[in-house]
């Protein structure tokens, strides 16, 4: 049970903790905090918060624990602000994309990260963003990631975990590189390649007749691409190493691709294809199937 | 009403096809052909046809419709067959997502593509295929793209019009050069890219934790992903110089974003970022938003 509770930066993530805490019976009081009154405004309408205050050093008085919920860049501003207000009975988490430049900031800030603040990502979202977009199961059979350093508190850890799990997340902890490393992989460069998919063809001449005419397998592999820009410029700058290797990698391999197209070399292009289709079967719709080794209709 | 239609290539499409057909009593008698037995006997025990038969001849004899229904690259070779089998009072169509290739094919087996040889490409799908996938509703408020020739016949040009109307779906023509450009931007070079990034990640030492954590984004990012490799292996040497025009664009703008990225040059990354988003929402939301000019939060 969390007495207090403060958000700094109301948006989906935190409002949709706040809400899941709450319908729980896991928390007796959510405070928010932010720069700006609009979406604390709203979050107080939608009964998300139960009051809100701009003043930070108010926000997280008496606090159990204090939740940085904003883009990822504001967080590293953020933990410049919150470091004087910090005492040892609070337990301070994020919820940022990305976990080595809040690592990194953190340091910078405080030496070392300390003890009673734990690192964590939950890996849940929408393309939609804002506290009205916030929803009491966003995190239920959702993975959170921890990523605890060797100085990191048991106790802050432990009261972290059972705040995720009270919103029905499994809790996963694992290294900040390796986190960012298969984030990466499987969240920001997707993201990306979506964007970049979607900007290039909105600058063809017959954009409209292009989107116009694409069907369902478009719209799903562009969803993405309607995700808030502002947080991805973030993420893309946090992790920026990370992803760099991502695109790298995909670069290399779509060289690969588009020379066995052009050389009309069909072994090699069912074979890639092949490889994705069963890859993807086996883990997502747990099909563990038997490649067959058909040659192409060619 | 078509009184026989035979469908070669019983599959995902021509099932489909016939089922929505026999739902609006739009056809009296469907037969099946093709080169093996398989699909056939499901379609026959599903009811999605009414007989069949391995002899093209005994299939096509007597038919108002014929529907090449086969993968790409089989539907070349299904034209050869069917060339001397064609009467003048047989209107025959196809299903291929890429039109040139089959009238290059056309032309070179008769010369000019016949007149009661209406080119078609229904934009519906799934990343499920075979008869047993087929749904009656498959075309329903979707688009089917004809692809008329100057010599086609009106009159056979109506009565596949009709046909894909009376399956529920809005006709539209255009020319098969266009239509080609058009699918490779919307359709074929998303598969390739999702294709690409599944087999780059599948092949990383992390595969298993990378697909593990994988979230609803790149599930939906991925999906199509998981379509059939050998269709998509015809279309991708089908629609070679379309789809590698389309990889070259894509790949300067990844250049143009990864640069960003690697100078740290969020100001590019945003206005990429947001430009994808605001066409997205705009061209599948119709939210035609006024563009926030507001600066990343960094």
């Amino acid at each position: 049970m969390i007495n207090k509770l403060t958000i700094i930066g109301l948006g989906l993530m935190g409002g949709s903790l706040a809400k899941a805490l709450k319908a729980q019976g896991a928390v007796v009081e959510v405070v928010g905090t932010g720069r700006r009154t609009e979406s604390l405004d709203r979050g107080l309408q939608l009964g998300v918060i139960d009051s809100y205050t701009l003043d930070m050093a108010e926000a997280v008085a008496g606090a159990d624990v204090v939740v940085i919920a904003t883009p990822t860049l504001i967080a590293e501003k953020v933990m410049a602000e919150l470091a004087p207000l910090m005492t040892p009975n609070m337990v301070v988490t994020d919820v940022a994309s990305v976990k080595g430049n809040i690592q990194r900031a953190a340091e910078q800030i405080f030496g070392q990260v300390p003890p009673n603040f734990v690192l964590g990502h939950p890996i849940a979202g929408s393309e939609q963003s804002g506290v009205e977009a916030s929803a009491v199961d966003l995190f239920l059979d959702h993975r959170v990631i921890l990523t605890p350093l060797a100085n990191t508190s048991d106790s802050a850890l432990s009261l972290i975990k059972a705040m995720w799990e009270a919103c029905g997340a499994e809790v996963v902890c694992m290294d900040v590189a390796e986190h960012d490393a298969v984030l990466a992989a499987t969240s920001h460069l997707p993201h990306v390649l979506a964007y970049t998919l979607v900007d290039a063809l909105a600058q063809n001449g017959a954009a409209a007749d292009i989107f116009k005419f694409a069907a369902g397998g478009f719209r799903d592999f562009t969803r993405i691409a309607s995700s808030d820009p502002t947080m991805w410029h973030d993420i893309a700058l946090a992790n920026r190493d990370a992803i760099l290797q991502g695109i790298d990698a995909f670069s290399s391999h779509l060289d690969l691709v588009r020379k066995a197209i052009a050389d009309g070399d069909g072994d090699t292009i069912f074979a890639s294809f092949d490889r994705a289709k069963h890859a993807r079967d086996e883990h997502f719709l747990g099909q563990y199937l038997t490649r067959e080794k058909k040659p192409p209709s060619s």
